[in-house]
């Protein structure tokens, strides 16, 4: 697979497979809106059951958004890529109600690492998380049959 | 309050009152094992629903776990206190079914600064993320009454 | 000073203050190309005394390079502002002879605190340090005569 | 090379090797006080020409200190290996004449990921930094003749 088309079609292949077994996205309902090679785009909503001891967005959820949109990117070349390294900024509180977007991007990528800059928006275009990812690639393919 | 029976008091009673609102740690069903000044143990069991779309424990599980068990260690001192920086490295997979326990632990303190290590370990007591945490603590008190 | 070139005339001269008592980004050839409101571009060139035991630049050179274009763009608004926690990924080695360009731009500010993304490139304009950092605006002003 | 003095021998022998070439740790004046296998312990005394733009030592030079430490603490394995991502928290500044001793010690390993932990402290054994590094293993020997 080596054309343009050819890499968005496993891109979108590898990402289906991976949401099929994803159930703690799916219980964040995270919305997978884009996906692209080396880049996704995710959204949630959040929910009452989200909120942490001063009743404000738990830090967990905007970092599992993230971290989400972060394996949807970086396994988009169809090998078995998992994080090793992650780092969260947390610039404004997040509450209830917010619809939270993160944008997953490649920074740089070697044969075997990655780096990926996550940034987590509401729904006033505020950046309210700022993610840094470190991926390791394995030797391993996606099944993609 | 200045003694240590007194520090022990607080810290248990702004815990005790953050639990009580802190939804997503009772999805969690994050255990609350041990609080002192600066410090906490906090404990979970990986359930079918928390796994990411490789089958395994979702990032953000051992993240949130940690994140959780640093927002009561840092708040024990009755400042209401929030994370503004961590990170994580993950080096061994977290399965379903495994227990895991984190210990956070203050490990330098300024006015209006603190830098906390959290561990986490499971139940073989393989160390399966390593994270740290920078908080702020703002001027507002927790209410004791 | 409320214009867009106050602004400017007091980030030059912050950080020409700045820089006549940086003894170490001196040492370390450090030339400040460009600086603006909340962002700066610096470059220096990798000699043979900053390599580490395997022949490569130490990491502490991209890392140094990139702290200096924080500082830098953080205090441009006048505020004596401090780093307090920085990450830095290295997808890509350096050598000697290497011409290093970090540029340092703010993604978020509140009124105490700052993150800020600093990209380091080479010559062939490579990544080769990708640095996140956080800062702390401490009251206290610049001495702007 | 199974038995512990076979494995102290070879750590010795590697961070030899690798210090005869580094030639920054030389210009920061640092001294290797102990080589044990996944662990160092390294002193520098903070000179004139290592402040930045507020008389206080430059980020770089506790950083360095450290990354110096985690790649001497990371290759006694005898094994290439080489830092992709750090972390670095400031929770005190420090001085010209300050004395620091940063202590790296292995927190975790696979077959190609490290994760350490480099804590420095200065005469006072007051914690000036807190870092955590994350390294990859070659497949690379370190040649021990």
């Amino acid at each position: 697979m080596s054309s343009e088309s050819d890499a968005q079609a496993r891109a979108e292949h590898v990402v289906h497979g991976m949401l099929a077994r994803d159930e703690f996205s799916r219980w964040l309902g995270i919305d997978v809106c884009e996906i692209a090679p080396g880049r996704s785009r995710c959204r949630l909503t959040v929910r009452p059951e989200m909120v942490n001891g001063f009743g404000a967005a738990h830090g967990g959820i905007a970092y599992s958004l993230a971290d989400s949109a972060l394996a949807f990117a970086c396994n988009t070349n169809g090998r078995v890529t998992v994080a090793i390294d992650n780092s969260i900024g947390y610039p404004v509180a997040v509450a209830v109600g917010d619809v939270l977007t993160a944008i997953a991007v490649e920074e740089s990528a070697t044969a075997r690492l990655g780096y990926y800059a996550v940034t987590v928006r509401n729904q006033h275009d505020t950046t309210v998380a700022i993610f840094r990812g470190t991926v390791y690639r394995t030797k391993k393919d996606h099944n993609i049959t």
